[in-house]
């Protein structure tokens, strides 16, 4: 008899089949007596079909007129949907952004629900309705219909489990969960069972591959529960919760890696204050994320070497930045490595648990893998590679720390 | 600086370069200092491409859903053409049905425009804004997504031309306007500069192509002109006006032709008052339209033979349910021919013009022609012929009426 959430991903309802597969996982949960929201995604590659439609017009579309584009896609699958539950003779409705209204606060393109009526829908699921609500869209308060980033669905879902104050918040995605390496890559990689928000939020590109980041600081911020599984099979899913809730048998939870790495140093420096401010700067504002950064000891006191990571991709753009602001920040040359990859730990258990660090680079130094550069927080430990040993420190770690 | 409204049909906007065009349409109408409304329907096959996957489902899709899910065609051409257009530094702005608000009556799926709120872009036109509307669809009473029927983007630009009471409604479609009788097959088919509502309604498969009747309907009871024309060429199209202010130099307009006939003759019924009724009623609650009917006259007095004409996929379902009613209507047998078809000489000219029906039948005489029924109205002249005999009766009266 709980109140629960279910998000349905893109992939989960890419198809007419899948929509009704969907609809059955919807039925049995309906049938245990539960009150239920679903919030569905657009169908896989539709939201990038209308982008790429928008881009034929123009690289800079309008922003509001985009919105009202894209928030189609969600309004399809939710009609869809909706049909495919009633055929199964389920009582069911789709619910527009609009209609709830769903209000939003900030630009279009990249807005925020700030609140949602309740009443309508707690109405209707009381009387055992299923409501279906398209995610990743609303309102303005000036009536404009928004919507609120890639992979704002989860976003949505989330943001429904806080305002209907639902007892379980329930992902249905691709795969089966969040895993302790690639699965693709590694097969000795193991589906983690929980995970804290943090560590999901740390594992990068694999938590990022089943879950929006920013919908998972958004549970983590109201302590909301929410659980990752696939569509396509019946086992538990990868369950996040707060870390106090998690008894902690391993030090860590899993190993990441990017291969998308460059790394560039730039060479005779001023050693002085604020100089490496002066050379970040500009950076963000070309929009380049500088991940780790090393400032050497300087031999001399007067200069410097500083070396930074970017995404590969940035690479020439960021040189050409630092060279064209010689006349404030003075070196005298600049090297770089695109060939590099990052490799990370992440784990809470390694907060309890000393010398992680060490057992870390001593089992890299086994295999002769040379470490670039380092970044440590309280929950992961990352390190640059030469990238033709990716593989190999991967491997090496899960086993390490007992993950195989 | 008229203030006009312009309706795009969906192989006019069926893909971004149509959509550029058309946006290049408006703009050279604005640049005349014209306040414009724009109508469009969905991309050409989008419609279709949505009740399929609704049909997937279930043949008999949840009608309130299907409003939801073919709503959405409109609204990514509204937001499209919006981009279009501002990347041109036009000042445009989609307006859903929701927004505007735009009121209809009725049931989902079939429902009609009973109201609209003008204000909020009458404003914005007045501020050389170009305000794009989706066709075919508005909201009822109760906030729900309505939609008013296949082909209705042409029935909201009539509403909307009549409820802002502009100077102009022109409908922008895949051909330059109504032609004398179908240019596909007949080279001598001529464009028909003017024609009127009554005309245009009697052209059935001619003016349908063009134009959907109950929009040209609607139009008729207001009094309000309409222009036909192509996207796709500059040249004028066809202007649809009232009988009185066309001058008809030609008595007949069009020749327009169906080979989709059968003829039923259901021989020896009872010649007694409501026989016909008897045998009618049971087909129009099996949703079968009967067309042209004939009842013999009775030698005898006592029985008679009735001959009528429907849709040559009805006949077997017609003869089906004659049978099934033999104990109502008592008759001796049922002959049938499903090789026919039917030719219709079109014109308001005929009224004032005496001795069209005997130029008809002349014409078809000397080609040999038999004709097998008539049916006459005022502006109408119908034959039921064999359907081998189709082209050459066409050509025949189109070059004796002037046509060619």
């Amino acid at each position: 008899m709980a109140k629960i959430v279910i998000k349905f991903g893109g992939t989960s309802i890419g198809s007419i089949d899948r929509i009704i597969t969907a609809a059955k996982i919807i039925k049995k949960k309906l049938n245990k007596g539960n009150k239920i929201i679903v919030v569905v995604s657009a169908m896989a590659g539709k939201t990038n079909e209308l982008i790429s439609q928008s881009e034929k017009i123009s690289k800079n579309f309008n922003k509001r007129e985009l919105d009202v584009l894209l928030a189609s896609g969600e309004q399809i699958t939710s009609a869809l949907l909706g049909g495919a539950l009633q055929e199964m003779g389920i009582k069911a409705r789709s619910y527009m952004g609009w209609q709830i209204p769903i209000l939003t606060d900030g630009e279009h393109n990249n807005s925020r629900i700030v609140n949602m009526n309740i009443e309508k829908i707690n109405n209707f699921i009381l009387k055992k309705g299923v409501a279906i609500i398209p995610g990743f869209q609303g309102i303005s308060k000036d009536g404009e219909i928004t919507t609120i980033g890639r992979g704002g669905s989860d976003a949505t879902a989330v943001a429904i489990a806080k305002m209907f104050n639902t007892e379980e918040c329930e992902i249905y995605t691709d795969v089966e969960g969040v895993y302790s390496t690639d699965p693709r890559y590694f097969p000795k990689a193991k589906k983690i069972n929980k995970i804290s928000y943090e560590e999901m939020l740390e594992m990068s590109s694999l938590g990022a591959k089943v879950m929006q980041s920013s919908a998972v600081q958004t549970a983590m911020m109201y302590d909301l529960p929410l659980h990752v599984r696939s569509t396509f099979s019946s086992a538990k899913g990868t369950k996040i919760f707060s870390s106090e809730s998690i008894d902690y048998s391993k030090t860590i939870t899993g190993v990441t890696y990017s291969k998308d790495e460059a790394k560039i140093t730039v060479l005779g420096v001023q050693d002085k204050p604020g100089v490496a401010a002066d050379i970040f700067e500009p950076l963000e504002k070309h929009s380049i994320n500088v991940d780790m950064v090393i400032q050497n000891i300087s031999p001399d006191g007067k200069t410097t070497d500083l070396t930074f990571t970017i995404k590969r991709g940035d690479l020439n753009k960021t040189i050409k930045i630092i060279r064209s602001n010689k006349k404030n920040v003075k070196y005298k040359s600049i090297s770089n490595d695109k060939k590099v990859s990052k490799i990370s730990i992440v784990g809470a258990g390694m907060i309890t648990t000393p010398g992680v660090t060490y057992k870390m680079f001593r089992a890299l130094a086994q295999e002769k893998i040379n470490i670039l550069a380092i970044s440590t927080s309280e929950i992961k430990i990352s390190v640059i590679i030469n990238e033709i040993n990716t593989t190999k420190a991967v491997k090496k770690l899960h086993t390490v720390f007992n993950l195989d």
